[in-house]
């Protein structure tokens, strides 16, 4: 089974004067594709949070291996690697698309690696930031 | 008596492929310099925020004269064009120092005019939105 | 003819500790419609940027009325108002749309409006920051 | 010898809904104290960027130990772990003072550590992406 993806396309907002995406913008744009991946298992953050749940970043360790540019189409993917009792841990890539996307979406064979990454998301209490039992409905989320 | 000012430095984040500070990054240093202005009259926004006060943005309107790189020092400026009972409405001006940071601060005198902005500010309550009396505290803040 | 408009769904990147979206956020939106309705027209920001050309903000005028939340889904609308020898002037706004995104994309007339706002957007040398003539192949932007 | 250290303080732009700072924006902090400490040693990088040098982010390990809050005073450390011909390798952390900032700056022993992250920089080439000899001005940057 193919790990979710998402297609994201990159903005002058993203890019920095050296003319290349801007470090820290790699975190935002997986952790867009940790949303719709969990969204799509029928976690809403907002509704988490309005039940005082939130999700937080505990670690991660990522390698960039090539800069993407302006108006680059890029393939976020994500995938569950662990799920423990309070924490999940992603890998997640950043791919560039060396084709159009297209109504079938992108084409994963014509993609390059540019980043990959390991990130694991605590769940805690919102009021105290104690750690909290993951949502059950995550669990169907773990690659089988 | 001059306006309130806070001296920025522009680092890599702040600036785009084009080599210079994205425009939307103009109205985060605008909002540093307000946050600044009113601690100094005693104004905390987390503990406003935990009494249910939010300030949000009403209306923008900002001129770009000049563009900001990366490594420029800048000096923005806030000061109180109107005080209202839900609102208050901000003049503010980004400047570049071309000389650096002292002890005794920013010499204006060195400084070259890069935008220029009005903002209206509307406090409101944090839980539905409807706009609420201003703290009294910020009274003072009226240039006189 | 109805004006061209963008899908975005609002991340937790784009809210703030107010709970809602950060003002500065909207003008990032609203720049992600822009391009893809020039890219619509056939002009590429990176190409652009090759040849030398930059596209820089000179004025923003932007009226918050409503705001965003978390997992909302915005419909971020593009058109022009004004297109002069070395410059355009954008009309855009943010709505939320009440439905979900279909095959067939945002039905407008389940949305609300959220923001508005004037931005002029002028065509300038790379190099030393000077005025220049717009592509020619953005004249047929022109609403007619 | 005690590390470089930046005063930082948390603005509404760097939090999130969750109420906390959103966790990219401590690499945007992790990046000014490194930009600060490399200043310090004489290297500016809008110098080296017009010289056709550009510094890029390798690899980042950083774990999340704490929230920070808005309104927090934070003080982020950068100090050099590894000098390689092409890369370095910075150890960093972000620390919440629980004084105010003084004349003297912050007060280390009143801190907490927040977050941790050893950050590879490599030095390339603007045009060609390949990897280049750091600037000789850098060796001094190791810890002795």
């Amino acid at each position: 089974m193919s790990p979710f993806s998402l297609p994201i396309r990159v903005y002058i907002e993203d890019t920095d004067a050296g003319g290349i995406v801007f470090y820290a913008n790699y975190l935002k744009f997986m952790e867009r594709a940790r949303t719709e991946f969990v969204r799509n298992q029928g976690v809403a953050l907002r509704r988490e949070l309005e039940g005082g749940v939130n999700f937080v970043v505990a670690n991660v360790n990522v390698n960039y291996l090539r800069s993407a540019f302006l108006d680059d189409l890029l393939l976020v993917t994500a995938e569950v690697k662990q799920l423990a009792r309070t924490y999940m841990v992603f890998g997640q890539t950043v791919l560039r698309s060396n084709t159009e996307l297209s109504l079938d979406g992108v084409d994963p064979s014509h993609c390059e690696l540019l980043v990959k990454g390991e990130i694991k998301v605590a769940c805690v209490d919102q009021d105290t930031g104690k750690p909290r039992r993951l949502p059950k409905i995550l669990e169907r989320c773990l690659v089988s």
